[in-house]
């Protein structure tokens, strides 16, 4: 049984080229007691994995120069010498961007196929669901009647962090790229009105869709979005920081927010977020999202491209906002 | 009677220069009721003026154009129309920078001689400790044992950001201009390291004198300090922005710090403050003042010159780092 894996073969200068990948095919190897073999069903493809192919200090270690791309996935156990798991469980995990992986039973945790489709154990229902929920409610604390403004508003985070918004009773305003996410986001996710980046000007744009100005800003994209937002954000405003697509792929540096004083101005402030600190709490969430979902109020978007081999360019599409809803790669097998 | 006066002629760009200020001589007015009049002894010169110079929105209304320059001041009641206040009671209120004022009771509270020198209630008995104070301990929340940095550590407010941090059983670190303001700060206000940003190299300074990281940075500077300063901070450190006198001059805008993901990274977070939203609690916290005041544990210092006419050179001492200790200008009066 071969298994195909994506390897980091290189850091990218800038925005990550096919030089940078390595695509090997290697044996799958037996397993050991304690862990588990999965067959990968489908991959997460998350902004966050630019990060981690740079070596920098940060939240995680950085992948290592020929190892397999970390990423989350979902798949099936084929065999397990783990007691916490059976041959035929689905499962999440951070399988990494290949066919099968052998791993320990640490991180790894169940999933249940006929409670929704796997891919939204990915989305909704994984690590971006948790972010939404956790970096909106415990960090943006939004109040019923506040103004919330989300970037990336038609991402697998930023798509939940507006409709939790709505549910929570506050006016939502998403920022997105392009007519076709900015319908969606008001005609399907029930958003008070979108601002599309790439056709408006987001100054004015923003100023005609809060009047009361802005309370919570959720920014998934840094740059002059963020910049911009904190023209216009009210006393004691909260900015939640989860992200900033926008600035990853430069090659002269971040771009810092030179209306940062916006912040003193209006006794704000700006916080960072991240899902993992919150992994107590998954149960509770769950529960909120899952009855969410069950009740027509939380609406699920996944975007679905196939084939392993296309890996690199799929990630790309995240960079170029091609994505419309929670970007997944689903996985073939030649067995 | 004749009431020298400094007024805003024009708005300045960049640096405030003699073109921006009219030195006028005026009649003192009559008081009405409900009014006193105030020979105004010291006015303090504070980096905050500078942002009320220009004609933008803030947390107060710019200054106009013609008007008196605002600022904060000491002086005796010389004819009182209000229940407040009787004539010889030394009182504090934005009186401007003039010789004399004539104004309402709002906002004008007394202050006594007796218990400390006159400058003094416009540093640490004043806006600059009270800022200290509610800013450390309210938004840096600083725990025992953590490190705090504060830069413009010399200043009005650092130097009692510091000293508090102190009290409570923080290592403390103070960034300042200059070998003698660091060995005051170290040997005069019990600092544990003071780094010189004129002579030394920030990021290394901060690696050697901060160990453990940084877990609240208090900041006064902006700019290239603040930048540096994310680069060393703590999983959950808390920035407060207290001001960025590093900025208040540029002509090419305010320099954003673009080392902000760092917030994401350490979930850290960013937030301004401005003293008068803790009005209702100025009394405990001078009372925790005066008493760290009258222990020893808490030191004064206030840099004086003299003279209403050098107001506008007096002023940019501040942007040169030339003073040492909270600047007052003392005013002299021809009767």
């Amino acid at each position: 049984m071969k298994n195909k894996q994506w390897r980091l073969a290189s850091r990218p200068v800038g925005e990550p080229t096919a030089e940078n990948w390595e695509l090997k095919v290697d044996d799958v190897p037996d397993i050991e007691e304690g862990q588990i073999k999965v067959k990968i069903n489908y991959i997460s493809l998350d902004p966050a994995m630019r990060g981690w192919m740079n070596d920098s200090k940060s939240y995680v270690k950085p992948v290592g120069i020929g190892d397999v791309m970390r990423a989350g996935a979902v798949g099936e156990v084929m065999e397990s010498k783990s007691d916490h798991f059976t041959a035929g469980d689905h499962v999440y995990g951070s399988f990494g961007v290949q066919q099968y992986a052998v791993v320990g039973a640490e991180g790894v945790h169940k999933v249940d196929p006929n409670l929704a489709p796997l891919p939204r154990y990915l989305g909704v229902l994984g690590m971006p669901g948790m972010t939404a929920y956790f970096g909106l409610l415990k960090t943006g604390v939004p109040q019923k009647g506040e103004t919330v403004v989300v970037s990336g508003a038609a991402g697998a985070v930023g798509s939940v962090v507006g409709q939790i918004a709505r549910i929570k009773g506050c006016r939502v305003i998403g920022i997105a790229g392009g007519k076709e996410k900015c319908d969606y986001l008001i005609q399907e996710l029930g958003f008070d009105a979108a601002i599309d980046y790439k056709n408006q000007d987001i100054k004015a744009a923003l100023r005609d869709a809060c009047p009361q100005g802005i309370d919570v800003y959720f920014d998934n994209v840094g740059g002059e979005i963020l910049n911009t937002v904190l023209t216009h954000i009210n006393f004691k405003a909260r900015i939640v920081l989860c992200g900033a697509i926008s600035q990853y792929n430069n090659t002269d540096g971040v771009k810092g927010p030179s209306n940062y004083l916006s912040l003193l101005v209006n006794r704000a402030r700006m916080e960072g977020i991240l899902v993992t600190d919150n992994t107590k709490h998954y149960g509770e969430a769950a529960k909120d999202m899952a009855g969410w979902l069950n009740g027509g109020q939380l609406k699920a978007k996944e975007h679905v491209e196939s084939g392993i081999e296309n890996f690199p360019d799929t990630f790309m599409m995240l960079f170029k906002g091609e994505n419309f809803g929670k970007l997944v790669l689903k996985v073939e097998h030649d067995t």
